[in-house]
């Protein structure tokens, strides 16, 4: 199934938007994991197992995998088969940022899909069309533009302004463009009031957000702002305020419950 | 040794301007190496041996080893891994353009530093100061920053004209601060003409150019208004050209003349 069919699919059956983020970092597991083979691969499994049926999405930042080498990357690849084998309709992002020259881009591509069967994965535009174009060519996944970003000094370069209007609404507009080949493209774009204007150009696409939560960002004016007409359109991400909201044996159900409390928060306030 | 002490060393001892990019492509390497056991890396290594003296650093492109998937990556580490035993004062770039929020940024910067043991990686700079500084922290390795690509559509965002100069110089501007931490920065600046403009702001910095030879940058422009006072301070990139000379069982040979005729070539238009 294509990704966006797939996203649509689980924020139904679900009835949610939220995304959990997958940050599994060494250092904030539980203590009792960390003498396992795969520790990463032990407390996602258990994160999963906990939370599948109250989201749209697993959000897999693979920084922290590549952190661990190639056993912490070799502990993503299970952790995302482990998702797709369990509950095959909930889509799997892969938080790579990646970019590069065209035939640099090409193998980025095949290793997010063919490698670590990613159902999208987040890319950055800074180096343009020909540097996107790759991904794009895989019209059943999901390719996520970064076009405003969640951290204090995004806006360094995100927000110079061009003929009145900042870099960010530019990346915008090229979007919508790159969009009209497969229909496949999404942003990622913060908790900023800001969303309104890049909702009002993109008025059918599928935002991440992320941002929210332990970084801080205004949920409720991010709905108001963000979602579309239907009350959809925005998938939240949470990572940390979920994952680690317990380091006892019992993380899991304490993810459930942050999760599940996320989940009703976004499902009010929409 | 530190990153542009060990650059430093290796221009002057192997008089050479010239970095050789490993992007060893599994579809590209010669036939009779398909069938062993670690076919990229065993193509890296007959390579770095025929190559080694003739140039100031070696680039290993992240993304051909990325789309072998763990196979790949762990192909990738021992070829820097080698690099760093047989010839330890040559300094080993990781093209990798990273770019993430500030808790992942550091996960990229350990990966690249303490797991692929590289001695510089490059990052991409959309995202902001924050996103940069946890690269900045590894005070003794190279943060090569993004600046001008050498892609076809570059320009489609680097640039847009802000406060009547494009963004590439917004963001010369920002390295020339971020280098007043540690010094440790570079950037990757396109074979432009417009690199004389970089220059006159940078005057002290190495750059990375990439595009020259299978992307068809002017060679000679590039060294007229790039090169520092000293006749020095560009990294002249080259990969397809040479690592793929030759796809017979000398290909090894053929990459060294091929290394040693741009080498050449590049000293005398210096």
């Amino acid at each position: 199934m294509d990704f966006l069919k797939k996203l649509k699919h689980s924020i139904e059956k679900n009835n949610s938007l939220l995304c959990i983020g997958l940050d599994t970092d060494i250092d904030k597991i539980p203590p009792h994991l960390i003498s396992s083979k795969d520790p990463l691969y032990e407390f996602n499994k258990e994160i999963i197992d906990a939370t599948y049926d109250l989201l749209s999405s697993y959000k897999i930042n693979i920084a922290f995998y590549e952190a661990l080498g190639v056993s912490g990357l070799s502990q993503m690849e299970r952790t995302i088969i482990y998702i797709h084998n369990k509950h095959k309709d909930l889509p799997v992002i892969l938080d790579a940022k990646r970019s590069d020259i065209g035939n640099t881009a090409r193998m980025y591509a095949k290793a997010s899909f063919e490698q670590w069967h990613a159902d999208a994965v987040t890319v950055n535009p800074y180096l343009g069309t020909d540097s996107i174009e790759p991904f794009l060519d895989y019209k059943n996944k999901g390719i996520i533009i970064v076009c405003k970003s969640s951290n204090p000094n995004a806006s360094d370069f995100q927000n110079l302004r061009i003929d009145g209007e900042p870099l960010y609404i530019k990346v915008t507009r090229k979007v919508l463009k790159w969009n009209t080949k497969y229909n496949n493209c999404l942003m990622v774009v913060g908790p900023i009031n800001e969303i309104k204007a890049i909702r009002k150009i993109l008025p059918d696409m599928f935002f991440l957000v992320p941002g929210i939560g332990a970084q801080g960002g205004d949920l409720e004016k991010t709905l108001h702002n963000g979602l579309r007409q239907d009350k959809s359109g925005l998938i939240i991400h949470s990572a940390r305020a979920i994952i680690y909201a317990s380091s006892d044996k019992n993380f899991a159900q304490k993810a459930r419950d942050a999760a599940k409390a996320l989940k009703n928060e976004i499902n009010k306030k929409r």
